[in-house]
């Protein structure tokens, strides 16, 4: 069976996203901040064309990240959902090209038909609480990792029910001051595995103890 | 003039020290685990008599950021001071061979004579707050670097002046819950420099930007 891993993108004070967070601002007032390394990344990609064999070290950690996960699992906000039933219409923040290229189970209070999308991304919409979610995705992965996407207070759930075996944190180097703390109410046991340098954050990757 | 660095331990969740700090428990509850990659290296040194030659990644590290220190800055609860008068008999806690080996200035309230240590540390109280303290220190340094031992509340005082422009978190995978947060109320710019990895702590070198 495959490991459960999660990554993260953490400020120096512990959080993982800006205070105010809404859904026209996800990521809260300057949690856009945390995700600026990803972001000149892609930048980078769309630049030269070079999709996939960008050199830099921020690149193949995302890389080596990504490549062996075979299902997500992700929170009904990060995929754009709020309290009430879905919109029909709605399809995500990613256009018809998510990436993940693998079914994704989207947490949800309400039902709605899978959806398959362009790149083989194919979300589906579990009702039924996490447990059922993280079944389906090992099933849906085979000997292949199961990544839990975010948003954080999903990932929290998941740590808190010792769920995650691998914990990535990029840690960026900046002060928050307020927001949505990754570690709010849980105090996981992680054992530093290794610890990657990028230009301007550090990748580091926990094992989380039982 | 040389710079002005400071070094904490931290852990993943942003704290330098446990709550229900007290002058019997001055690194607060679990707060000594903040420590416990350095007490290592003192036990392996102690245990192989070979001070100063570890050879280990934490050692390299704590030799290279602490031999180029000329003077020393300390809150007066890093040396054992309470709110009253000096008790004339506390040399503080590390006996007659502090290790510091350089003047290290104290803060304090109450007026007290320099205290010269058997390996020539010297303890100088300064009463005139933080900008005479740093003024005093950078003298005596000279060329060489002024660090800001400590503890939290100090090193928070000097970066919200921004007196300090190298800031070293030694980044422990621990999650401590509650207790001091280095960042609290302040938000410094900090650019990463250098980040070296130990067994089980990550050491990070940052720059302070104006």
């Amino acid at each position: 069976m495959g490991i459960v891993s999660s990554q993260l993108s953490i400020s120096l004070d512990g959080y993982v996203a800006g205070p105010e967070q809404s859904r026209q601002d996800p990521l809260g007032r300057g949690g856009l901040r945390l995700h600026e390394w990803f972001f000149g990344l892609d930048a980078e990609r769309a630049q030269d064309g070079s999709a996939g064999v960008d050199q830099s070290v921020d690149a193949k950690v995302v890389e080596e990240m990504t490549r062996d996960v075979g299902a997500y699992v992700m929170g009904r906000r990060m995929f754009g959902g709020g309290d009430g039933p879905w919109d029909e219409g709605w399809r995500g923040w990613w256009g018809e090209d998510p990436s993940f290229r693998t079914p994704v189970f989207v947490l949800s209070h309400h039902p709605r038909e899978p959806l398959l999308m362009r790149d083989g991304t194919e979300f589906r919409f579990v009702t039924d609480g996490i447990d059922s979610a993280l079944r389906q995705a090992r099933a849906a992965a085979g000997d292949r990792e199961v990544a839990i996407a975010g948003g954080a207070s999903t990932v929290r759930q998941y740590l808190a029910a010792g769920a995650i075996d691998i914990l990535h944190l990029h840690l960026v180097p900046i002060v928050l001051g307020a927001g949505e703390r990754l570690f709010d109410g849980i105090t996981p046991r992680l054992e530093q595995e290794t610890v990657v340098a990028g230009p301007t954050v550090t990748h580091l990757r926990y094992r989380v103890l039982r």
